[in-house]
């Protein structure tokens, strides 16, 4: 075949990055806009996906020590009230219950039955802090007791005006953790060691190079002492908050009565953590990952593996080729990587072969491997890697032996590819002037990002301002760096560290 | 150690059953009520048996065909209004919500703000035939879209005036199966399929008996044209409906307009499915196989195999008896049972030796092994089986080797025991005045159920009331029963065969 002059997905990155990634995301079927505003339904391809994120993901927080349980769905209004600045931050946008029946309107319709108001409204968890709390309360009266380390797999519901699939939609899935710690240390030590392990899933499962960081006071989640972040940057050079760790110090042990005896027998308050990631990574995938012809799946999160397309004219060559297939998918799924059995199918759809292809290039299968009566013949695989446009050919047992150390070099190549997108977009910078013009762009939220500024700041009402009217957030003071006396760029203040700034999702 | 004449678990079954059963969820540490009514928290113990029903399942669900999707958490009330019955069926009792801000009340708390006041008021799902079927609608546009076989784990509620953990509860954690089928004969055989799936599930990894029958008119799920369950018996001779699939016809495909071309170009309305199963299970197993010391787990569901108690007086003993621990939990966790490693847990705490066995037994553990310097020594262990109050003593190898075939010795005698009890609790009645009296007691919800009777039965207004009037209602028509002519024992008119009737909750 010559070069394709059309790309799969329309329009391209360069021509409109955001209905790009609308594009990808529909033509992947991973996702679409459900009958309820803001709310998203997962496709099985990008539920697939989101799967294998929790399946890994939990073995590392239970390999951390932690447990999982349930908490109720609902928040009590009156929980929303204790800890001022939380709610501050959540209690404005979310779903509140005020009715527990409906009733015939009399018109042939439904209504909110009047006489089952709810004494007090209850409030759609848009996290979980509050209700865990109360429950840690009952749980804890001892040192003895602690440390209490616990994770949640939910749905959490934040109202949202503006959504945008998987990136900022009212209903969202995520893990949310919670632990309790008898000492200041020990309860940073959680902190920091959940923020490694999201920085570790992100860039050796997703293949998404981040930075870890600790948010400014102006970007702390609401309630919280330290808040700690993992940034990633996305291909149109816009920051993505992956991940994030919080130190909440007593702060919600002291609004919710979270109390033990010490070991001198003292009642104090604990200290507790939260720790969070959510179906946002899926657009983080996409936009780390994808081409223009579409989705691009790390091999560690792919639903399939391997895509087998077996190709045939007639009955008798379906019979040979199908029968190459089977078998070459048994071999296959007996191979393992990553710790996994190979994810093998084969497509026997009756569809055209082109069609068939582009379906799973669109939707990222790593490895294709088409198989015709030639192929057959001759005893070898044809195939394509999706991170390559090379056309490649293994004898076939050649080609099973290989696979997991063919699927650890895309897995590697998309690591490694992403990590020189990031470089190529970050930059050091010391003067207002040059940080304006590094950020100037269109005035519309969908213009592309410029990239990962690192700057010297102080936060301040000056520099807020200057970033508001830019559209650029500070992004976090990165962990990694070491000090380096100098000058806020916004104010000409002494500062002791950079921070890294950018437009974000 | 002498008989105790105590037991783990006071009241015993005996005594009062619903009363054990709620200390049993208790001390076995499942769950308890949160701060908000009718909702409960699952916690890590409890938890675990459910991720270890859900991955159980999923894998059954996946290998006859499903994939995983998800969708909203929340549905238009305009969409409970559309499929008449079911609306009457499910949108009563329900938690709406109707507002999507909170503000400051002026009095220094929150009120849901009269300007964020929804259009139309939203439904947390009760479950999701109608949001799904509209989502279903956009997919299905030819006989080559079908099927559709999709499966969701969700969260739903149903606000529940008297609630109890597992068993009745306003927010419960649940899998749906739903699936669109091009004719009436696949939708049926569907339906039968995952019917068997879920006895399957009950009687080979949950060792709990169970009744495959249809649900007569008066207990179908609102909107299906059958609905078939899986029937257990319980402990105090009460009926539990352990999962149920139903054959919707084209009743929702009509209210959703799920409709496709067929092969000949015309439009023709889809045939639908939907079966599930909940946390109510856990519920299932508490009072299936527990006894007056606790909970007593089935292997293929037990979160831990065996736990590890190791018992020493000072230091030198406990480097000694630890390190046989660790070894023997090392050489343990290589043996698989059931497909999967064995699961084992050292109790390393510092907790008096009874009080920490006594926390085991009560959680159900199916195997303690008891470690001291002694056996250390002689190189044996010697271990309790939940299921047997006998002492068991081997040497350690043996001991690892025959660990698979105890385990499934104690899932096999648990079964056993449980079928056991349904025998003795099942009865053929062929008269009123005996169905009376095999069903008289002490007229509240809490009295014990009397059992299983096979009965002659015509549907009856007749019969609705004396089944009202004995709190017992008609379980099923059991599929695997012949059919024998007889007479109905309510009303004389002649019967093709026998339901299954019970006290139920």
């Amino acid at each position: 075949m010559s070069k394709q002059p059309q790309t799969a997905i329309s329009p391209t990155r360069a021509e409109n990055f955001p209905e790009w990634y609308q594009q990808v995301v529909r033509a992947a079927d991973l996702a679409e806009n459900s009958d309820v505003r803001g709310c998203m339904v997962i496709k099985p391809w990008g539920y697939a996906i989101w799967e294998n994120i929790e399946r890994r993901l939990d073995a590392m927080f239970k390999a951390t020590g932690h447990e999982n349980a349930y908490f109720p769905l609902f928040i009590p209004m009156s929980f929303l009230e204790k800890e001022a600045e939380h709610v501050e931050g959540f209690a404005k946008e979310c779903a509140v219950v005020t009715h527990h029946r409906l009733e015939p309107d009399g018109k042939g319709g439904l209504q909110p039955a009047p006489s089952a108001k709810l004494e007090e409204p209850l409030i759609v968890r848009p996290t979980s802090e509050t209700i865990i709390g109360a429950t840690f309360a009952r749980w804890v009266q001892s040192y003895r007791d602690l440390p209490i380390l616990i994770n949640q797999w939910a749905n959490v519901v934040r109202w949202e005006l503006r959504t945008r699939l998987f990136l900022r939609t009212a209903e969202f899935l995520w893990q949310e953790g919670h632990t309790v710690h008898a000492t200041e240390a020990e309860a940073r030590e959680e902190t920091m060691r959940m923020l490694d392990v999201y920085a570790d899933f992100a860039e050796n499962t997703m293949a998404m190079p981040v930075i870890k960081g600790e948010k400014t006071a102006g970007e702390r989640f609401p309630g919280a002492v330290s808040t700690f972040s993992i940034e990633a940057l996305m291909q149109d050079r816009k920051a993505l908050q992956a991940g994030t760790s919080h130190f909440l110090g007593q702060n919600f042990a002291r609004a919710q009565n979270i109390k033990f005896q010490d070991e001198n027998g003292q009642e104090v308050f604990a200290w507790t953590t939260s720790w969070g990631v959510s179906t946002r990574l899926i657009g983080g995938l996409v936009m780390t990952h994808g081409d223009d012809d579409g989705l691009m799946l790390p091999p560690k999160l792919a639903p399939a593996h391997v895509v087998i397309l077996p190709i045939y004219r007639n009955d008798d060559e379906k019979t040979q080729v199908l029968a190459f297939c089977d078998a070459l998918e048994k071999e296959l799924a007996a191979q393992s990587f990553a710790g996994e059995p190979v994810r093998v199918r084969i497509d026997k759809r009756d569809l055209r072969g082109g069609e068939k292809k582009w379906q799973w290039v669109k939707r990222g299968v790593p490895i294709r491997a088409e198989i015709g009566p030639r192929d057959v013949a001759s005893g070898k695989v044809f195939y394509g890697r999706r991170d390559s446009s090379a056309k490649l050919e293994a004898p076939r047992a050649e080609f099973v032996t290989n696979i997991a150390n063919t699927l650890a070099d895309i897995q590697q190549s998309l690591f490694a590819r992403a990590l020189e997108a990031r470089k190529a977009a970050t930059v050091q910078i010391n003067d207002l002037a040059t940080f304006k013009e590094f950020f100037a762009s269109k005035d519309d939220e969908d213009s592309e990002g410029g990239g990962l500024a690192y700057c010297h700041f102080i936060e301040s009402p000056a520099m807020d301002e200057i970033l508001k009217s830019l559209k650029v957030t500070v992004r976090c003071v990165p962990l990694a760096d070491a000090d380096e006396p100098g000058k806020c760029i916004f104010t000409g203040q002494p500062s002791p560290r950079r921070g890294i700034f950018a437009k974000a999702y």
